[in-house]
């Protein structure tokens, strides 16, 4: 079995040759660049980590674990555009760099060219492979969708359900895509891939809560972005809309009112509210639900335990992570 | 063999009963918005015939058909965000109905859905048929990236021959690619299928001539659309490159000079400039030119001659076509 340190290793020996054509300069510097922006490769990861499980790594697997990181990338860079967000990991974004036309078209060659990485799975799996990868891609297109929706409304009209149906599109079900591509690959059953999408899927909810929370309440200086970033942006995280669920009419008038501020005024008044309410502590319990829920689904994969810890690990990585 | 009508009627049968979800509605109505304007249907028709060229049509065919309509779809959303076109086919676009966010996202679901269709073709056939889509897709990416950056230069500044590169990748890459998976799927040998492919580059690049000269010399009630329309919109046509390539020094300030103006006063100028260039009489020539480059390469295509009838009646229409 290989760690996670050990499979970003070899994966990003290959995928770090992904090779754009010359030309169009401007198209292909924009695709680029964002592939430069170096994220955690988790869902790459996630895909050798379910080939793993049940077989040796293929080639199959690098295939698909280069295909998934591309169609995240393409998601970035379409969100990107939609949130009109200027900066991501700390750098400028694609379509500020190069403008909107050039980034929408750079997201969807990335997009073609993760398609192309399918092609090279072996024939007699890739029609299910295809489907389930279409199946996952429809889906986080569905949660932008949401998520872009919910932007428009007041916190307090969006039902706990509702977001969390929202964050499972647009976050969960391409890490449970991950690891089910990787299974399939490895030959896995139907039981054990439902219970492994199962898991991604629990596991992706965790990870968004850790990461709301490390938005609000982790250390600027380690998490190397602004503190409150998702306050200062008004965005409906988790904490938000749990805080209007729980909050008393006064209250409810109390967070209107933080949000009406700015700067780390803004930051701090809503921080103080978030206390109050004890939205860390509900986070830290929730966070703390979907983990075991995740570990349960895991518990169930009927292959022998030891196979289970590189996931294991990355489970307690994840969602105690500092930044 | 079937017609071009024939085809269309049982394509048209299968391809509206289309289903995407019902949910999220706005995502969903966008995507239906797009292919509810009713296209000509060209390229899922040259599928078709590009495998009954070779045998009888298979329900391959068919699903082939289907993502590339959709393919072509998805590149129509996205090209007119990118080109802010407020009208298509007449009607209000994608983007100025729902938004750009929600049409990016229309486009990508577009996409995907496309390659959704690709997952019925019959596994050893597959990964063929997927490379082919790939590449072609990458190229059509690549053709809107070169006109949007021919977009903002002076049209002296294009060369004919990079316009015509241009004009390849963008349109009739999509033409050529749609016969050879037809002709994949109808089992055709190499030398066939190149030729094909050649027989749809060549017709693509008459194609656009003749849309070009039925943009500035049609008849606007026949077309159904302003006369001059590419003119007003400073549009770089292949009789506009042409003509900057022709005129002299004195001519091309007067080409300049036409457009500075608006409205009627504008297109009447260019086109009366256009007539002192002989430009109708150059674009017939080079269309026929390449129509007769076109079925040089139909000819070259080893099957006995009836088969080739349906293609070259397609030919003969979309080349003399007046709207």
């Amino acid at each position: 079995m290989h760690s996670f340190r050990e499979l970003l290793e070899q994966f990003e020996k290959r995928f770090n040759i992904q090779e754009f054509p010359e030309q169009p300069a401007r198209l292909y510097d924009a695709a680029r660049h964002m592939l430069h922006m170096q994220g955690k490769r988790i869902r790459p990861i996630l895909c050798l980590m379910g080939n793993e499980l049940f077989d040796e790594i293929v080639e199959d697997a690098f295939e698909a674990a280069a295909a998934i990181e591309l169609f995240h990338n393409f998601t970035l860079i379409h969100d990107d555009i939609m949130d009109k967000a200027p900066l991501r990991r700390g750098q400028i974004t694609v379509h500020e760099k190069f403008g909107e036309p050039t980034a929408i078209l750079a997201g969807d060659v990335m997009l073609v060219q993760a398609y192309e990485h399918l092609k090279y799975i072996s024939a007699e799996i890739l029609p299910d492979i295809l489907h389930a990868f279409n199946q996952a891609a429809r889906l986080v297109c569905e949660g932008q969708q949401l998520d872009m929706e919910f932007e428009a409304r007041h916190p307090s009209e969006i039902p706990m359900d509702a977001y969390i149906e929202m964050i499972t599109l647009k976050t969960s079900v391409l890490l449970s895509v991950s690891l089910q591509i990787g299974a399939l690959i490895g030959g896995a059953g139907d039981r054990n891939i439902h219970h492994l999408y199962e898991f991604g899927k629990y596991l992706g909810i965790a990870f968004q809560i850790q990461d709301d929370w490390l938005d609000a309440f982790g250390d600027p200086q380690q998490i190397g972005k602004q503190q409150g970033g998702d306050i200062l942006s008004n965005k409906k995280t988790f904490l938000l809309v749990k805080a209007y669920e729980i909050a008393d009419a006064h209250q409810r008038q109390q967070l209107d009112a933080a949000f009406q501020h700015n700067g780390q005024q803004k930051v701090q008044q809503v921080l103080a509210l978030f206390e109050a309410l004890h939205i860390p502590q509900w986070a830290e319990t929730e966070k703390k639900k979907y983990t075991e829920r995740a570990l349960h689904h895991l518990e169930e994969i009927a292959v022998i335990s030891s196979r289970k810890k590189p996931l294991e690990e990355l489970v307690n990585y994840l969602l105690n992570r500092t930044s």
